[in-house]
């Protein structure tokens, strides 16, 4: 790719699944599935956003045991994805620390009529530009607040067909999208 | 898609990370993820192999809290999902119940030359044809013996580029799989 890719996954603002605007707790496994699919489609930095401390200091020890720790040593090939990891307050930070003009594109569940297809988006990333961070929800999916201020909205993943089921997992869809938008094999 | 296809998640025999050939243990998220991705892309049935009945007995109490217990009541969306899981003791069932001339295709994440690439297994399943079962591995890997056996080896997943780092969880894996064989979208 000719721009820098990273990926955020968000546990501020998310909606459950009243649509509440709520914090979700860390699940270990997304920083260790997202990481590693992060990697493998040359994605520069998976930004773990949480505003709470004690659970950033989660995420950091994960971080050093599988970097630094005994994870490290007992299985190397989990170190160069883990290390991608950056763990921040908000998703501002995140997009402070791509610097100037790096833009923001969420994904989501829900069909939005003007969201991005996957070939058009894919082809902005390949051509010139600035920064691009690729934003994820856990819970039931990102809150409106960041929808809002997004550059791009993706299209959504519809499986056999439009409209049909998608209750796809935060990992699954990561790797998804990164497959379509990142992968050089076709 | 004209073929049945339906997958199954293999926990014997695999190899362990020096290539011993063992037995894994059954994630509880694999169930969930893998389910959820299958139902996504319209596969029949998600077999979950394990050989050892107290594991079979945890996927099934599984399988029961998700379609008819308190589980379903409270997350409505994950019964279709969990619904396709078909907990059984070895591959040969899985094949088994899929009737005469079912295929079996394998995936690695290793680089086999021969193995078939996406577009033409994308293309043998549009076609008409007798049931496919796509099988991954858990642990390091499918067993030898598992793969000898099968009809199809798929190509590997390379992300940015052949021979690059390639250390998918396996339900990233097969979330990707299923969206380069089954999605209508492109």
């Amino acid at each position: 790719m000719s721009r820098r890719v990273a990926a955020a996954l968000v546990h501020y603002p998310v909606h459950d699944r009243q649509r509440a605007v709520v914090t979700s707790a860390i699940t270990n496994l997304d920083l260790h599935d997202i990481a590693r699919s992060s990697h493998t489609y040359g994605l520069s930095d998976l930004f773990i956003v949480h505003p709470v401390a004690a659970q950033r200091a989660l995420a950091e020890r994960v971080r050093e045991h599988w970097t630094r720790g005994s994870g490290a040593s007992r299985i190397p090939d989990r170190t160069p994805a883990i290390a991608l990891l950056r763990i921040v307050p908000t998703l501002e930070d995140a997009v402070a620390e791509l610097g100037p003009g790096a833009e923001l594109w969420v994904t989501s569940a829900k069909s939005a009529a003007s969201g991005l297809d996957f070939p058009q988006a894919r082809a902005r990333l390949a051509a010139e530009g600035p920064p691009v961070l690729l934003v994820f929800g856990t819970g039931w999916g990102l809150g409106d607040a960041v929808v809002e201020r997004a550059m791009v909205q993706l299209a959504s993943i519809h499986g056999r067909h439009e409209g049909g089921y998608n209750h796809l997992s935060v990992r699954a869809a990561a790797a998804i999208i990164f497959d379509r938008l990142l992968s050089l094999q076709r």
